[in-house]
């Protein structure tokens, strides 16, 4: 029986354990949730990722329709990056993960240990 | 505010992604979370994976301390793996990602998208 459910699970949950684990996609997935929208606000709220990286990620994790991107028709034009629904729900998903990361391999995990 | 926020998290969260993103990890943990708990009961509840490659990932994962490495003095000698309290809480913390995964990315994710 559970031979089954291991099989089912894989693939879906390893495409979704690399989008958000692939370098700086959770930065930026926090950065959206946490309030930044805007590109120089990304940049500012992810530290150490380069200019060229977070445009790559900014497209990448629009491709993956967990970010919207959108022109505000203002002058000049203003681009906006807001999380979807499913970027969204991405976030919260991930959540618990990083719990566990602080808890279990954070600093002072020893302790728990 | 936000940007120490995305910082804090990053590194403990990136080791958690990454033990949990190796290929065959994910698996090989709900395995043991649905009763698998000898080297011959993971070979046939991970479809797939090679001999070697198990006894590698239940060795790397001993070492991260989520599956305890049992030695049941029995003739012959049995040799056991099972969820240690941080395997089981990675397990539960898990679920959510697979649950989106299956969601968004799943057989029959468009419907959704």
């Amino acid at each position: 029986m559970w031979v089954e459910s291991v099989e089912h699970h894989c693939p879906a949950f390893q495409a979704a354990v690399e989008l958000v684990g692939r370098r700086w996609n959770g930065a930026v997935l926090m950065a959206a949730e946490l309030g930044a929208t805007r590109y120089s606000e990304f940049l500012v709220a992810v530290p150490g990722i380069s200019e060229r990286l977070l445009a790559q990620r900014l497209r990448e994790l629009e491709q993956a329709g967990v970010l919207i991107r959108s022109v505000v028709p203002s002058t000049p034009v203003q681009i906006t990056y807001t999380l979807s629904e499913k970027g969204s729900e991405l976030v919260d998903a991930v959540r618990p993960l990083i719990a566990w990361g602080e808890r279990w391999l954070g600093e002072g995990a020893v302790a728990h240990g």
